[in-house]
């Protein structure tokens, strides 16, 4: 039984279940097992065989459900016993989703591993949304860093970033936002355009566009919340309605 | 007719026909008109309907064989003409794919826009090695960057790049390779480890694990070319080959 032990780690992308690859969708259809995680589509989950157990092992934010080290038990687990396992997790596995550690687990009990990649959140709700992450003549580069350390701290490549010409795509970052301002503030930055997304992809998306110095009133107004992920960069001022709400925020 | 005129940018992702996502096929699916890149799937293509018109404007390297000017027009001739246009990108559409300055142009020419995002090569090449790009403790953020700037040139983000804890994935960089080393040397990085990776995803997809120090030799005695993606950073030695590598250097 063990020989046919194995687990696929799987990118369901942003949220709309129809951004998984052809290839996930079809590791979903055949799976024995499925470990999924919180904000997984329930749409995607209808696609398994009818014998498949699905088991939720969702965290949002700092709330754990399970913790990292109970999943990797259940991933080899249910390897060992049932076979064909698929661990379904958002974005893309290995963009701060622990599929790192996942995979050096179930390598340290030999079980054998697969990864089919996913749309990352910060590729593919900036592409929804139509701000391009590069542009010529105006960002040659992106940089996608987690806003949410282990000790809880602000990542110190952040303070690398301010200072590079990059498109700064923050996820999990929208609690340190401002922090964010601040430190973009120190750096005379306060003209860059921003943008938040919240539910992106889904049907109760909220998109809020701004500068640095005004991002934060914004934000309050139009009452965004978790999950977001903030984009910095000129390219944000490529967003269709970004003219028309600085034109309004000028006639203030 | 021009009501109905749209253009859909859609990203076929890194190479292998099932990473593109269900949302992306579909479009396909339903396209009067498909512009389509070099690199792009045969196999996506069959997945048209017979009447759909599909037309060649890719480019590899320098060699163009249409213009961004000519395909700009293109896609505003045919959606004005034919309706509905799939303009069908490798990877990304806006990992430099251009994609922003088609949107742009097509806006300027009031022809209603669509973007479906794609799984970027330096994702999904990256995770189909089970190479993380971020792992706790390891590396909290990652960062993309073109080889190939508009005049010649390296990027200058490079600079700062090799400064900070960031993965750093290179897209259409290989022939900077031998600079990208002799910067990471000047900072005394000669022992970060070095991924390269050849048509991935792809049948014939060729992988080069190794150091800064070593990277060239490698390169050349495995007879690496483009496309490749480089990727810099400890989270490469994550590679289940990693280490087998190392130990069959040391022997020598």
């Amino acid at each position: 039984m063990n020989r046919q032990a194995k687990v696929t780690l799987v990118g369901a992308g942003p949220g709309d279940p129809d951004l998984i690859s052809v290839k996930g969708l079809r590791a979903i259809q055949h799976a024995n097992v499925i470990l999924y995680d919180a904000l997984i589509s329930g749409e995607l989950l209808d696609h398994a065989r009818l014998d498949c157990v699905k088991i939720y092992v969702g965290k949002r934010a700092e709330q754990l459900s399970a913790s990292q080290d109970e999943i990797n038990r259940l991933l080899v687990d249910y390897a060992v016993n049932y076979g064909n396992v698929v661990r379904l997790k958002g974005g893309d596995p290995f963009v701060f989703g622990r599929g790192g550690e996942e995979i050096d687990f179930l390598r340290e009990h030999n079980i054998e591993t697969e990864v089919i990649p996913g749309i990352s959140s910060s590729i593919g709700l900036t592409g929804l949304q139509q701000i391009p992450l590069t542009y010529r003549g105006i960002s040659e580069s992106f940089w996608v860093i987690t806003g949410a350390k282990s000790d809880g701290s602000m990542s110190s490549d952040l303070e690398l970033a301010v200072r590079s010409n990059a498109t700064v795509v923050v996820l999990m970052g929208y609690g340190k936002l401002r922090e964010i301002v601040a430190l973009y503030q120190r750096h005379k930055r306060g003209d860059l355009p921003v943008a938040l997304i919240q539910n992106g992809s889904l049907p109760n998306e909220k998109v809020v566009l701004g500068t640095i110095d005004d991002i934060l009133d914004e934000s309050q107004e139009r009452r965004i919340g978790v999950p977001a992920i903030i984009v910095l960069g000129e390219v944000v001022a490529k967003h269709h309605e970004f003219n028309k709400i600085k034109e309004q925020a000028l006639a203030l």
